[in-house]
C-alpha cells in the first residue's frame, strides 16, 4: 500500500458571484491597496490518501471531493497528487 | 503598467487543531472512504494585479495577505505569480 499526498484547489465556477471576494477586494481598495482586482476565495484542502497505485489514489480523491469536499453545481476542484 | 494573476495557498499552521478538516475527515470516513486521512482545509485565493514589475506586484500581495487576507498568527500563505 502506497501513501500519496493531495492538494486540492475549490473554486467558484466563471459567473457565480464571489460576495465574500468582492467584500475582500473592496476593503483592500479602503485600505489604500487599489492594484489588486478580480479577488476570488475558494477553498485549499490538503490530504493524505493510503492506495495501490496513483489511479487508485486519484479515483478516491476524486468521489470524495464530489460527493463531499466540493460542491459540483457550483464549483470546480483540482488535484494534484503525489507519493510521499 | 503590466498585469499578473496571483494564486494563493493559505494553510493553517503545523500544530493549529484543523476542526473543520477533521469534521471533513470523519465524515469522509463514515461515507466509507476511510482512504482519506490528515484532512486539512484552507483558502485558495485568486487576485489580478497592477504593477511595473512582478517584484513589485510580489510586495503589493504580499502586503494584503499579511494586513488582511491571511491571519499571520495561525495561517502561512503562499504565493505564486504569473504575468498576464
Amino acid at each position: 500500500m502506497k501513501k500519496f499526498k493531495s492538494e486540492i484547489k475549490i473554486t467558484l465556477r466563471e459567473g457565480i458571484l464571489d460576495v465574500q471576494g468582492k467584500t475582500v477586494e473592496n476593503a483592500l481598495h479602503s485600505m489604500g491597496i487599489p492594484e489588486i482586482a478580480h479577488v476570488r476565495i475558494g477553498r485549499f484542502v490538503t490530504t493524505e490518501i493510503s492506495a495501490e497505485t496513483q489511479e487508485q489514489a486519484f479515483e478516491i480523491i476524486d468521489k470524495a471531493c464530489k460527493q463531499l469536499i466540493a460542491n459540483p453545481i457550483i464549483e470546480d476542484h483540482f488535484i494534484e497528487l503525489k507519493e510521499i
